[in-house]
């Protein structure tokens, strides 16, 4: 039984992932890939879902995500099952890295006995080396035997590298008099072995919605939870975000942008921020999540440019993690985001206004060093008063432990 | 007397520094903005001399930035003095800051009893803060004073920050029968006190030259050398280059792209290179410099991200760091460039050619890792195999001590 988290006006939040969704069955089992360590995660419709897929945009794109990119057009956006594993990325890997990735999602058809086009694949961790075929498939068997609609934590459990914490959410909300659920999972970065950086998110819901709608939503969240969080800058060659929608909550169909689909939009977008910001917050070795809000601008890619900037700042990351309220390397990040900012406009609020026109004005450096260094959670806004428009980013600080994470020798 | 440090067939390079060119003089003294440093630099030309300046790109650009621009386009690129000083950036600063740039701009111009027109001042330090004028003032008559020929190292002492070391060069070669000389120098970023990042360059040259073609050779020689170079990302309100040619050296002017002018551009590249790579050797906490050259790319432009992405890469930085040789992380920075390379074409050498067509090649970890961990300089190349141009870009490591040296609380 979930424990209700939270109920807003929109919807209850509750515990649970992936296998909240009515119909949607999960394990989480290790093949041996990893040490010690659950490898290998099965997510299962028990109804054809319709679903949509969003991928890295690195020129590196891995094995597993060209495969899957296929199959989705094959298929005209139609998912039953998706395989991930951890410990190798398939990435890098040439023609033999295609070939493993296609005999992998054989392996899952024969198993499920499902079409070959109903099946997604997703890996995370070390570039360069070939997929342990042999694992994965006896692997599989158990992963397929052990299905199940309990299955989700384990299937979170299973898709980690070195994140600390596993990162899953489920939440319902009502169209009319039928219950919808959404379930979701993610897991972030983290380097203790070479080459793992990937960002991999699985959403899941009974919602009953058209394909394309489905895919225009994911696409709205994405660009604005997923896409607006970095730990380093560095984008991976597996990034990929999968929702699955298998209608089984039995609402009357969406096919439209009516009000319902505005509650689905809004219910996803809940879903995306809550795994983007765990993501963040589970940053290798960060020690605070940072939250920058970006107002007044021109547009949002505007928006978004500048708050990239700053989030992405080495200066700024390690003024944070020093609890330092060092507003100069702020404003220098939003002067070289290649935004056309009028730097006598700007202001800057870090617990208060500190910064007008471009301008600092009086505060206490130690009351503001005092709030950094016991907050958590840092929020910076910047006010451009150029437009109307506005973007969010999330990131995390810069610390000794991000070093020390990314400098071991293979 | 100048000892011979090089005597390649180009070019003879010889210890010291920017008073090396004939009638340039230069101090630098203590005002005490900073504590125990010298804080305070004068370059002064004996003739007014062709000049030409190139600025940050940084929205929030800096009082003493705009002063100096002004002044460039109001004297038609001709300079006689250049006062720089330590500890303040006066950036940030508003209406305020300008005035007090424009004030110190009178100091000079008093006290060297030249046109006000005829002055660049730069700044490097803490932003937001305003120029003590008084000090700047009293210890402006002590840097007039002591103006000599051979007062260029006290000014590369004068200008550094948090630098371990003062940065300079002084070349000269023959233009016919006249010795032509340049000399240069330059300070890098370091972070002990909050917002101190600021690269700045002043180049001295005693060769006859047109404003137009120095001002092209400067362009030239910034884009492939100083605005190759990056330490962390970050782009400070404050950089900026400059160079005067006083003509003292009597060659036949320089009014054409001639042979004379190639040799000027040679030369200056060497300085421009030479002066960039101290920078990044010396960036904050670096252990190792490293050399990223892209051939073989469609355009200069896209040669420069790929490289760019590389040497900005945090993962890639941190991996040198180690000594790790994590060829994928380097890939993976190649793919998301943003350039639209072929993956399958790409090679990569690091000591030796460790990836052919995207693919890695058999080499031998532990040999790759001793190298890394012995040398201080690391060569990067990355063919694309996709057209003829090329680039290079200089970086360093991502080490402890760069979050140590940026985590202090002001």
């Amino acid at each position: 039984m979930q424990k209700i988290i939270e109920n807003n006006k929109d919807f209850k939040i509750v515990t649970g992932g992936i296998t909240y969704p009515k119909g949607i069955k999960a394990s989480g089992i290790r093949c041996g890939i990893r040490v010690n360590k659950k490898d290998l995660a099965l997510i299962y419709s028990e109804k054809l879902a319709e679903a949509a897929a969003m991928y890295t945009t690195n020129k590196f794109k891995a094995a597993p995500l060209i495969v899957t990119e296929n199959n989705l057009a094959k298929s005209k956006g139609k998912l039953q099952a998706i395989l991930i594993n951890s410990g190798i990325a398939n990435a890098c890997t040439g023609k033999k890295g295609l070939e493993d990735a296609w005999e992998t999602i054989n392996y899952v058809a024969k198993g499920l006995a499902i079409d070959h086009r109903y099946i997604a694949i997703a890996s995370t961790g070390k570039i360069g080396e070939p997929l342990p075929l042999k694992k994965i498939k006896d692997g599989l068997k158990e992963a397929i035997s052990g299905l199940s609609s309990t299955g989700g934590t384990e299937a979170a459990e299973a898709i980690l590298t070195t994140d600390t914490l596993k990162k899953e959410i489920a939440l319902t909300f009502w169209i009319g008099e039928k219950e919808v659920k959404i379930g979701g999972m993610a897991k972030g970065s983290g380097m203790i072995n070479p080459n793992m950086a990937t960002m991999l998110a699985f959403i899941t819901s009974d919602i009953s919605i058209s394909q394309e709608l489905l895919k225009e939503a994911l696409q709205q969240v994405v660009e604005k939870t997923f896409n607006m969080i970095s730990v380093d800058g560095d984008t991976s060659t597996n990034d990929m975000v999968i929702v699955m929608a298998n209608g089984l909550a039995g609402n009357p169909g969406i096919i439209e942008r009516d009000v319902n689909y505005s509650k689905f939009l809004k219910a996803l977008y809940y879903v995306g921020e809550y795994l983007a910001k765990c993501i963040v917050r589970d940053g290798e070795g960060a020690s605070k999540m940072i939250e920058v809000e970006v107002k007044n601008a021109p547009s949002f890619n505007e928006a978004k440019r500048v708050a990239k900037a700053v989030i992405n700042s080495p200066l700024v990351k390690t003024a944070i993690f020093g609890g330092d309220p060092n507003w100069g390397r702020i404003l220098a990040a939003v002067g070289y985001s290649g935004v056309e900012i009028n730097p006598e406009k700007v202001d800057l609020y870090l617990k208060e206004k500190i910064v007008e026109g471009g301008q600092p004005l009086k505060f206490s450096r130690q009351e503001l060093h005092d709030y950094l260094s016991s907050s958590q959670e840092i929020k910076i806004t910047i006010d451009l008063k150029m437009g109307k428009e506005k973007a969010t980013a999330w990131g995390c600080d810069l610390t000794y432990d991000y070093v020390k994470i990314n400098t071991k020798y293979s």
